[in-house]
């Protein structure tokens, strides 16, 4: 087989970020309509003749529309590093999808069988519609203007997309963390329109510890002054301290205890001994994290981080649908279902996956659960793509 | 039994912190000595005419010498917050010593029996020679010019405080967390004056998960700007943004995920919905850390956090005296040593204890660990008072 220089094996290839605008207001859940919405997004495989061969993939936090192959405009970047897995990035290029390890020919959402199709989520800041936009009422920044989103509202803007690339069905949406939420938001909010979902080391609403978490992340960016109050567009200044300890906030919650010991122990960063300094990093941990904060800020904005941070906090499917009862909310639900989880990530236990997996077949419903037993922590949905391959393929084939 | 106003059974009453000035300078770890060094101390219970009744309690991160009691200069404050134990302090009233559910007569650390100290360690804002000190040589406070210190110098300061007070051994050391490193780096560096060691939820080196949390809080205290460099004294403002922020990641620390959990849950803070806002607290458990940073930037020094933080985490007693060998440091050890962990705490977990415990045992030296089953973190050492109390007892009448 000849494989030409810029696809290898099992890729997509070189893909281009495309954009398209949405030709009416999207409604948001907090009373508000958002126009213009313009969507970044990718596509990957072949649009079957039946238009039934769809999977909606969703992107977490800090990831965008890139999910597979090479950037065409790849300039040294990756988003690669969307989940704290970046010490990946030397091995697997620049401009790598945030998750190429499970799209592509052959691989778990398989492009020589199923038409992949990846979007910028609303409130992003890599193409879709979001707080560093333009608001057509000042011809500034949105800024401190920008709406609150929900999940909820992430799926409305997916949907009113997909209505335009003349797409009713899902054959699948699927995600992890963020993502698995939507997935979850899809299959409760539209149950007619989607075959399956496969919600990835996500829960069913975020456990306190977790808000907390978030809540710190947020603090940060909003006590930093350089944020000021959300309208830092024009003014010279980004809020990159505060973002920087968000980052470091989210990446040590994304990897477990066990796999920070691995990686560093408590490893000295110069010669053998302390230099007696607390300004410094003396320890490769601690410069680690630095180094984490510094090449995320020159990719993200802050906005957005908050954006995103406060819709996956607020995600509660039992509070939105279920009246406090997840299986109520869950009634509706006529997808498959297939819940992954790792046993350590502490970020989005495995418990969260267990008790949707009871609801649902509590109810009668199809749904099946794995759980992978591997030490990297929440991070694994990004690293484990080797065992969720043959779990999410089997899944999708008995469809 | 009458019961003055301002004693309660167990108490030792009201108490007054004193202050002692060293007659020489301290030589610390980093090659400087310091001069004038003041040591704010508190005693409980009677020295014994043969000086063989003292027990020294020692502070962890956030504590200071008021250690049991009521203070007499209180005015509505109260130290007990120090380890995010805050929810107690209205039941325990105001004033009231960090560990005085341990310290006093008929308790854990009896008073009728032993003579009880308790110093606001070097570096620190409550009382002793710390970075807001004026230094001497400048008129000025420290602020950025004060030594970066370690346990080692904590102990070393401790020991010419006592040499002044005429006491050369001690019954005992005790401390929770910090101060369990302080009775660890007792009875290694100074064994021939230490009969036993208590050392409760701590450990002989943190773990590279718990370096990232303590280099994420002193992160967010460096990149405020009002932190200037470390030399805010005068300034007229103070990096309360960035310790608010230090205080809430601690703060998560030390409580577990089950005990947020059943402490706060999912519960919105106002009516019953979300109110679409990011930059307020819309959950109970947000709202509670944002209160947290508030009450702590009140009566906490940041340059005495990051010394703190950054003295926790040098220590590392394989790596200071057993050339990266915990057995080897331990060897000089005489002192009994009793080991007390709670399983929830995951910032200092058992594993850390049942080292030491495992080295002193192939060493033949007396040790004891309990592991008590509590279900709230590493909080538990200042929480599970009944439970600590009668293992300490008899551990200090074995001696």
């Amino acid at each position: 087989m000849v494989t030409p220089s810029t696809i290898t094996p099992g890729s997509v290839g070189t893909v281009v970020t495309r954009y398209l605008d949405l030709p009416a207001p999207v409604p948001l859940d907090c009373g508000r309509d958002l126009s213009p919405v313009r969507v970044a997004y990718e596509t990957y495989g072949t649009l079957s003749p039946a238009r039934d061969n769809v999977i909606l993939v969703c992107h977490a936090l800090s990831g965008d529309a890139h999910a597979a192959g090479f950037a065409a405009e790849a300039a040294g970047a990756s988003t690669r590093d969307g989940f704290g897995a970046e010490d990946r990035d030397g091995a697997a290029g620049a401009g790598l999808g945030w998750w190429d390890g499970m799209i592509g020919p052959g691989k778990a959402f398989d492009t020589d069988r199923f038409f992949v199709v990846s979007t910028n989520l609303l409130g992003g800041c890599r193409g879709t519609t979001g707080p560093s936009s333009t608001d057509p009422a000042t011809g500034r920044p949105y800024g401190s203007d920008f709406p609150v989103l929900t999940v909820a509202d992430l799926v409305r803007t997916q949907r009113a997309f997909l209505d335009e690339l003349g797409i009713e069905r899902l054959a699948a949406v699927a995600g992890g963390s963020l993502g698995g939420m939507q997935a979850l938001e899809w299959a409760v909010s539209h149950p007619d329109q989607v075959d399956s979902i496969v919600v990835i080391a996500s829960t069913h609403a975020l456990h306190p510890q977790g808000m907390a978490w978030n809540a710190i992340a947020r603090e940060s960016i909003l006590r930093d002054p350089a944020w000021a109050g959300g309208d830092y567009y024009g003014t010279g200044r980004t809020p990159d301290a505060g973002m920087g300890v968000a980052r470091m906030v989210g990446h040590v919650t994304y990897l477990s205890g066990p796999a920070l010991h691995d990686k560093f122990g408590r490893r000295l960063q110069f010669a053998d001994d302390i230099r007696y300094t607390i300004s410094e990093p003396e320890f490769e941990v601690e410069s680690y994290l630095r180094h984490q904060a510094d090449s995320f800020v020159r990719r993200f904005d802050a906005n957005t981080y908050l954006t995103m941070s406060r819709a996956l906090t607020y995600f509660d499917l039992a509070r939105q649908y279920g009246d406090g009862s997840l299986a109520r909310a869950l009634e509706p639900v006529t997808a498959r279902t297939l819940l992954v989880t790792f046993t350590s990530d502490w970020l989005y236990p495995p418990v969260a996956s267990e008790e949707i997996d009871a609801a649902l077949r509590v109810l009668g419903k199809p749904t099946e659960l794995h759980v992978i037993d591997a030490p990297y922590g929440h991070d694994c949905f990004l690293l484990e793509e080797e065992r969720q391959t043959p779990i999410v393929r089997r899944f999708l084939a008995g469809g």
